[in-house]
């Protein structure tokens, strides 16, 4: 039997993550994401979803160095960066720079995605300011995390806000189960292939417009509303109209998506809660009341790009970086599911059916 | 129910190949790969795979001199492929490359494929002769063929026999179904992300030994035979030691692998039975026979690969170019593969089974 898309087949065993799209559940390794966004830094879950165990201090001081060390690119990186058509997307240049990186044949897949983390950061960094005629800013040697730098070198600047912001967000997308770019990853290492490879695999991949997406479409609405006080107006025209609404709605989550869930949760916690969040969520709230006497049928509700929406305008990031940064988290699941897949590998190798001449 | 490696899972349509193990029959969207390779020109079987029909003579025309005009690599691939570290493998370097290519946006999928499979051969050839400090050979202009021209590039000669004998591999090597590089091809673009991006996962899961192996055990084997005499003894000391012999058996195929056939044939009308090649058919016949006697059960046939390792001896090609020379027939079947995918595109997103903590 042919099941279009794979859907409801499975195709691996795994012990990452757990989705439950009816109930609005996210699991990693067995704890709620909910708790990762609120307890841990992005370095501590990275720690647990490639470990599958909390870190010791001196595992995550070790880490913390790691990712420092691993941050610099070799300077032939920098030069394919630089010899990189112009118009070619942060998408093509992240897969070409990764694809690029040689790593030692002794180096133990752990460590080659620590390294694989570290640099992701720095190459989108490096190119954006290249491409933006703006002065390279060379990695932080140590004062900063992980996400403080990726923000240092992407704007010169270090808000210890905004820092807060982005890694909630980066925490929240790091996993997700089989989607097609982790699904890509493991079936390029199943062949023994290597990390380098999968991760190549998996960012050409996350960069079809059906999987890594663009919140370009929220931004706009977001945009258009500008103020409380036009709400109504423009998310009732739209619907008259018979215009989508972009940002609510799952393929998976038929309930509150429990990264948006967490997401506003941490936000509201901040001293100053941005301005965009605020007409984000006042809108979310007013668009689900209307939503319910249009559509009463239908359960929609908003999801994780509607918050990273909000949370590329308040940190005032190019939208054109939205699938680059969000590759940056999801290269922790990736890592841990070709690893994971490694574990226990065979070969994809499925079946077709032959629809053609005989 | 999970079904490892999706191990006789539907997961595509298609009307690409059809491949019958147990009868030996692969055929190319209806026709035997017998006939390709000894009716059809490289060029033609790639007109007849990416188009579902022989193409007239003025179509056939059109298509070599688009695959002449591609031959050129854009400088900054040369660059990038200067710049990438010795110690690279040629998959790695190829997968870079490709990786690399910018096309325009206004490009259909047929000429961006039609672009690819020119410009695999440069890109081998080119960073094969830097590695080895031997001068540059630029593309022939119009007077070689695709395989003339990319023997030409490696070697710096074109030996019309030797050609001949790389075009039938090649024409035999096209396309395979859903192996696992075909499959990430199919998954990546799934997204709607591009062809370029497809072929990317297909070169970066090719290079697995599991996938795209390599030939160096059977040319190990040959070269240790190396005359008729000797063949008797080392296949039975292997046996005696529980060796594996290595190009024979196939996951697939359950008799003779039709491609190994149509090689063995083609290659026999030839004026001048390559030695390798000789030596190869001489050690199949043997070894079938010592096979019978001491596995009476198995049904062990010479693979495709058994033959490639005496080509490559033939041709006096590095074994190290194996995988790459076996992609540069491949892509054929990628590039139809990505744009049958496209034609009726349904995303991947397979389910997971959850075995961890809950």
């Amino acid at each position: 039997m042919y099941q279009p898309g794979l859907k409801g087949i499975i195709a691996a065993e795994t012990e990452l993550s757990y989705i439950n799209g009816e109930k609005g559940e996210l699991l990693y390794r067995g704890i709620p994401v909910h708790d990762f966004v609120h307890n841990y830094s992005c370095e501590e879950t990275a720690f647990y979803l490639l470990n599958g165990r909390t870190a010791h201090a001196s595992e995550l001081a070790n880490l913390r160095s790691k990712l420092i060390a691993y941050r610099n690119i070799p300077s032939y990186v920098e030069e394919i960066i630089d010899v990189l058509p112009r118009d070619l997307s942060m998408m093509d240049v992240l897969r070409t720079a990764i694809s690029s990186l040689e790593m030692s044949r002794n180096m133990k897949n752990y460590e080659i995605a620590l390294n694989l983390i570290a640099v992701f950061p720095t190459i989108i960094a490096y190119r954006y300011r290249s491409i933006n005629n703006l002065p390279r800013i060379q990695p932080a040697s140590d004062n900063l995390n992980h996400v403080e730098n990726f923000m240092y070198m992407l704007t010169g600047e270090v808000s210890k806000t905004k820092a807060q912001i982005l890694e909630k967000y980066l925490i929240l997308t790091m996993e997700h189960g089989l989607n097609a770019s982790t699904f890509a990853a493991r079936v390029t290492i199943s062949t023994e292939s290597d990390l380098v490879a999968a991760i190549t695999s998996a960012l050409g991949t996350m960069k079809g417009p059906l999987h890594g997406g663009a919140p370009t479409g929220v931004i706009n609405l977001l945009e258009e509303i500008s103020s409380n006080d036009r709400i109504h107006e423009v998310i009732t025209t739209k619907l008259a109209n018979k215009q989508r609404i972009m940002g609510f709605g799952h393929r998976v989550y038929k309930t509150v998506d429990p990264r948006a869930e967490a997401l506003k949760e941490t936000i509201l916690k901040l001293d100053d809660v941005p301005k965009w969040i605020e007409l984000a969520m006042e809108t979310e709230q007013e668009t689900i009341k209307i939503l319910q006497q249009h559509k009463p049928n239908q359960q929609l509700y908003t999801n994780v790009e509607y918050y990273a929406a909000a949370i590329m305008k308040t940190l005032e990031l190019d939208p054109e970086l939205f699938t680059a940064i969000f590759s940056s988290s999801r290269i922790v699941g990736w890592c841990a599911h070709a690893i994971e897949q490694l574990d226990n590998n065979i070969l994809y190798r499925p079946d077709v059916k032959y629809i053609g001449k005989k």
